[in-house]
Parts: C-alpha cells; structure tokens; sequence
C-alpha cells in the first residue's frame, strides 16, 4: 500500500537508509563487546534486518524480503566494514547516530504496519507488527550481545511509545480510510520528533508502583 | 479437534487464563529485572504467547492464533497493569499463581499437542511442539531477561516432565483414536497434578552423571 | 537437488552423523552449565536441529524437517543420554568430537545452500541460509546457555569462514550448473579441511582496527 504511495525507489531508499543507521548501532555494540569482524557483520545484519524477518514470518511473507533483496543483505556489510575501520568517528558523532536511529524508527513502525495490515491482519495486530518491526533487530542485538535488552530497562530514554504512537496513528489512518503520502509521513515524523525529544528531555517510563519506595524502605 | 470437544466458548476461557497466569510469571519477572511499564508488558506478552506462537511458525499456522484473536494480545495486558499497580500483593499470592500457572502448563501441553496434529504432524512431533507450547514462554522471558531458562536448570522443581507426561497421553489418546472430553480433560489434569506435586515435594530430575562425584572430589 | 546427487540413504547418514555430533556439543556444554537431564536433552536438540529449523521457516518449508523426520528427533536424544552417562569420557574425546563437528560444519552449509536454492531463493540468499543451517544451531545453544555465542567472540578460531567458503563454493557451482557429487563433496571437504586447520594453527579474525592500539594507550 505504501508502495503507492510513494515512488518505489523513494520508499527502497528510505528502507535502505533506516537498514544501515540500525546496522551501524548493532556494529558498534559488537566493537564495544570486542566481537571479531564476522561477529561485527552478523550483528549489523541481525539488527537492520531482524524485526522485518519476524514481521514476514508471522504474516507468511516467506521468503522475507531480508532474503530477497540484494539491497537489504549488502548494506549492514557496508554499515559493519565502515564501523570496522572508524569505529572512534563512527562513536564521536553518536549524536548523528541517534537521530538517524530515531528516523530508522519512525519509518519501520509505519511501514511495517502497512505491510501485515496488507497481508490480511486486524488493525491491532498490524499495530504490533509495526512495533515489532522497529525495535525488533534491537531486542536480537542485545540477545545475541548478551545484554538486557535496552528496550526493557527502565533507565534508557523511551523507544518504544515513539514507534507505538507512529503505528496507532498508521493504523486510525488506515481505520478512517485515510492513509496517503502526507499522512504517512505525518506518523513517520511523529515517531521520529517524539524519540527525539524523548533523548533529549531524557523521558522515561514509570518502573512497577511502590517500587522505589520498597526499595528505599530496606 | 479439541475445538469439537468442548463447547468453544469454554475452551477460549480456558486458554485465555493459561494465557493470563503465564503473563503474570512474566510480568513478575519483569518487575524483579526492574524493567519499566513498557517492559514489564513485553515480557507479559512473550511469556503469554511465545509458545503458541513458536508451534504455529513451526505448523505454517499463519498468521499465528496471537495476532489473529484481540483476547489473546489484551488479556496479558491487562495481567501487567494488574502487577504494575498490585505486585506486592501478588508475589504474596504467589503460591496461588503457581497453582493457576501449573493448570495452563497441563492445558497448553494437550491443547498444543491436539493442534499440531490437527495440521497433520505426526505423534511424536505433536507431542514435541505440545511440550514447546507450554514452555516456550517461559523460555523466551527468560532469554529477554538474560538469565538461564529455569526449565533448564537441576535446582528448580519439576517443570517438562509434567508437561511431557501430558502432551504423550494426548498422542496416546490420539494414536487409539479415543481422544475426547473426558480423555483431553484426564490428560490435563495428570499434567496439572504433577506439577502441583513437584512443586509440593521438590522433584528434581538428575544431573548428569559422575557429575557430582567429580565436584566432590575436586 | 543433492538428493538426485547421493542416493537418499547416503545423504540421510551423513544428515544424522552432522546431527549426532553437533547435538554432542549442545549437550556438553548442558553438562558443563549444570543442567539437568532434560536440559541436555533440550540443548542437544536445539543445537542439533536449531540451524536447519531457521532455515526451514525462513524458506517456507512448513512443518520442518526437524519435525516431520523422527530420527531427526531421535538422534540428539541418544547424543544427550550418551553424554549423560560418560560425559568425563565424552570431555576427553573433546579432540575427535571437534573434528565430527568441522565435519557437520562442512555438511551443513553445503546442504543447506542447496536446500534453499532448490526452494527458489537466490544465489546470496542461498549461500547465507546455508551459512545459518550450519552455525544456527551453535548460536541458540549459547543463547539459551546465556552466554555470548562463541560464534562471535574474536578470541575463538575462526568457525563462520570455513561454512562461508563451503556456501560461496556450493552456489559459484549452482552459478556455473556444475554442482553434482563430486563438486559438492568438494565443498565440504574444503570447508571440513579449513575448519580443522583453524582449529590446529588457532586462526582467529581481526577485531576493529584501533582496538587494541586504543585499549593499550589506556
């Protein structure tokens, strides 16, 4: 439906784009957990192309098109070889890496919505799937990398409200019979501005009640 | 098939408290790894549905039960909210909870298993992904929290064997072609009261041979 | 395909001789981590079949073979009783169990390339589902162990080159039409050989350029 929306090759770029700024953080979490270049490579590729491998498993879009599109398969090898050899740059401009991850975002929970609400799934489920194509290749990163993953942990600005108001948004477009290119690129840029400000206000969410306090209390 | 057995509206409720008490085993770990809101939720979902959702990647059940039915996705939900607000009181209950979490592992295990054979896996692979039904969702809330799956480890009680022990008589009852209300409901059950006496007296299954011997004599 | 090469029941040994021995690893790697019986069993299984089960799903070969051949299911658990019993003998072995591993090694990308050719995918899809047939289940086996694969660890020998080269061989011979016994034997043996050589001369891969220049100006 996207694909309507917008020229293919705009949409392909845009992808393309949203695939290497994931691939780049799950690079250099390998580096920092002092992977080898194979360890780096496999989990650029996991982040940029997990969440969209099990979006396609669940709506039975098989092959998934992480295995179809030469595109999506090459570019986390460029996002791995390029933290390989400057890793310190790649790590001053975090900043830069931050808002290319928050446009990663945005773009993956609309577009993954659209897709499993294409492929026959209720607006609710698509919501999900569009959550879980954005952070996804995260929760895999981390897995993999052995850590909590950071969409889990209370002490980590939000991620996940972002993408899940850019896929309740999709999806009310979708629901009101309303989904066009400016009103997809309204929900993109809602997930993308509220994850920035989410970083830069450092928003978070509550941990379970009397939490703090039981703690205190000992 | 077990669709036939029972009235359909008393199986749904049936699954839709296994689905609840294994959301609040999730959500509870959740608030012990001090996850967030947001967390705390994501563990209640994959705890709830990760087993379902693996047997019906497996059996080519697309899109999975999960993301098909809005019950199976809001149930665990509303476990979450009800540990976020409430846990204190609920890890007081909590030999409760294992009591109701013992009655989904009997039920999953022999629904699980009646399921896969209905898509036309054999005896053995049914009773398989019967047994990964029922504790595939323990095993990915434990991966999502970094620490080892408890169904794997010597030093807790009892947890497969009940649910094998019922996923097999669900394949018996299905190779004699005798599976119905009452055989369905003696096999959850036995897997039920297992649990329940593994628990009450610390079953254990063994470790591996010479293995403490060799520590001992270290 | 490979089947129209070897006769099937060739085929079928060398699949369960690559199962039984990387089922070998998962279950001492259970033993070492202190699980009980139905730990290894589940580490052996998950080892053995984890890597060919991706594959599967990914290609939408629905239910896997991992579930519609009984000895596949059978094989890992006679690996894990034998462990069970004479894991300090299996331990002291750990040279020869090695190199039946860079055999299943050899085995498995080549297969698995081929099994996803023949169900479509293209040639680099192919060769990285071979290169997932064969390391996948190492990968899930440290996954559920909780430890960081040793499929990414710089400091382990080089264990993703030898199935790459095996893969890249096996569609360069789908590429050129000239993949029959011979040539696939060769593959194997190549990726066997290189893995064995790794493991004598203790290749290893380069972690990030600057990486230990920086950690040594510390």
């Amino acid at each position: 439906m996207l694909q309507q929306l917008f020229s293919p090759s705009v949409l392909h770029t845009l992808d393309l784009i949203g695939i290497f700024v994931f691939a780049i953080s799950g690079a250099l979490l390998a580096v920092r957990k002092n992977f080898d270049i194979f360890g780096i490579a496999v989990l650029a590729e996991v982040t940029a192309l997990g969440g969209g491998l099990f979006r396609d498993l669940v709506i039975g879009a098989v092959p998934p098109a992480a295995f179809t599109d030469l595109g999506y398969f090459i570019t986390p090898l460029f996002a791995a070889v390029l933290v390989f050899f400057l890793h310190p740059h790649v790590e001053r401009i975090q900043a830069g890496v931050n808002v290319f991850d928050a446009a990663g975002l945005g773009l993956f929970c609309v577009v993954g919505t659209t897709k499993a609400y294409d492929y026959g799934l209720g607006l609710t489920a698509s919501a999900c799937l569009g959550l879980a194509t954005a952070v996804g290749g995260g929760v895999l990163r981390d897995v993999l990398a052995n850590e909590v993953p950071s969409l889990l942990r209370w002490d980590r600005d939000l991620y996940a409200v972002p993408a899940i108001v850019g896929a309740t948004l999709t999806v009310l477009c979708l629901r009101l019979d309303v989904l066009n290119a400016v009103t997809s690129t309204v929900a993109v840029v809602t997930a993308f501005v509220l994850r920035l400000l989410a970083m830069r206000y450092h928003w978070r969410a509550p941990r379970a009640w009397h939490r703090r306090s039981t703690v205190s209390e000992e």
